[in-house]
């Protein structure tokens, strides 16, 4: 079983995921949370060509190249291994992210990316796709008011981008209606987390 | 006018050529000569994880990306603007490097291969591509008799890896015969230097 999760910034999905784990864990299920780059080397070198702020002259189509190679690296280190041994794997943003990202909100087109990324997945689909759907004025208030994270190059785009994503984020679950439900995140964390839940365990136990 | 040079390791293509970029710039001619990723800090910062040693668990598939990726770095930040310029741009290796690489001897298939390049390129090809050919018998002999050149990853492969690419690059020269041209690499530095000066020549008198 693999579950992606996605949804534009600042939706708090990743602390929503954190306690369903947790609760999920408890119930027996074997799961492991991941995110690309997922802790492998490789794609974590990649990653950071990626988010590196110096990289201003990064072109839209090269970002669009190295998010599908780094997906690559950690699919086959990580997840598919991880799959193959029976466990349920979460990621934190997933294939989605760049047709939602580099497709529809850089305007290269979303058949494009999700051409060069299914060369990357080889065709493979997540299970189940969560997505943590929020107005991005909301979503980037919150993160400006956590100090801890840092803010990264992507965070500093403007507002037009964001709410591109998340229309483009919207015109996929209705796409792929068979994997994707759609996850109020304007909601307090406890119920973003117990929707998040439900929609895991119906799948779950669909299966 | 955009001229790529290909062939197998050790076919001499970059002296060959260095001796004619030198010809042609006395004559008169405004010419540059790169190669990926061309001193364009993304594009090398990608080609360094691809050739570093370490990083032996790198993907087929995650490193025909990069490759995609840091050669699209490069034409947009160099060869496009030089060409814009009126300027003829030599690169030492290119889109055809990866067909023959990742898509022939590494058996990712040339179409699936050329897909994702064609993405990075946006469909456009290089006016001439000259093909430096040699059995990689000797070319591989010619590297491990040159002290001052530092053996990389792509060289520690074995010889039938060489056989396929070799195979390979012939396949491609038939297929795109309008812009390729076959080098005799075995012959002396001088020969294959006055050779591609010809192709070269032939060239530019046609436009």
């Amino acid at each position: 079983m693999f579950i992606t999760l996605e949804g534009p910034e600042g939706s708090g999905k990743t602390s929503a995921v954190k306690i369903v784990v947790e609760r999920l864990a408890k119930e027996g299920y074997s799961i492991i949370q991941t995110r690309e780059p997922g802790g492998t080397p490789i794609a974590e070198q990649i990653r950071d060509v990626i988010l590196d702020k110096a990289n201003t002259a990064l072109d839209p189509r090269a970002e669009a190249l190295l998010y599908a190679a780094s997906r690559r690296q950690h699919l086959v280190e990580k997840v598919w291994p991880a799959i193959k041994e029976g466990k349920i794997v979460i990621c934190d943003r997933f294939l989605d992210s760049s047709l939602a990202y580099q497709g529809g909100a850089r305007g290269l087109g979303v058949d494009e990316i999700l051409n060069i990324n299914l060369f990357a997945t080889e065709g493979k689909w997540p299970d189940l796709t969560l997505l943590f759907d929020i107005d991005p004025r909301i979503g980037l208030e919150r993160i400006n008011k956590n100090a801890n994270r840092e803010v990264n190059r992507l965070d500093l785009e403007k507002l037009e981008f964001h709410l591109k994503v998340r229309e483009t984020f919207l015109k996929l679950a209705k796409q792929y209606q068979d994997r994707y439900v759609i996850i109020d995140a304007s909601m307090s964390i406890e119920e973003v987390a117990e929707a998040t839940y439900k929609a895991i365990k119906d799948k779950l136990n669909a299966n």
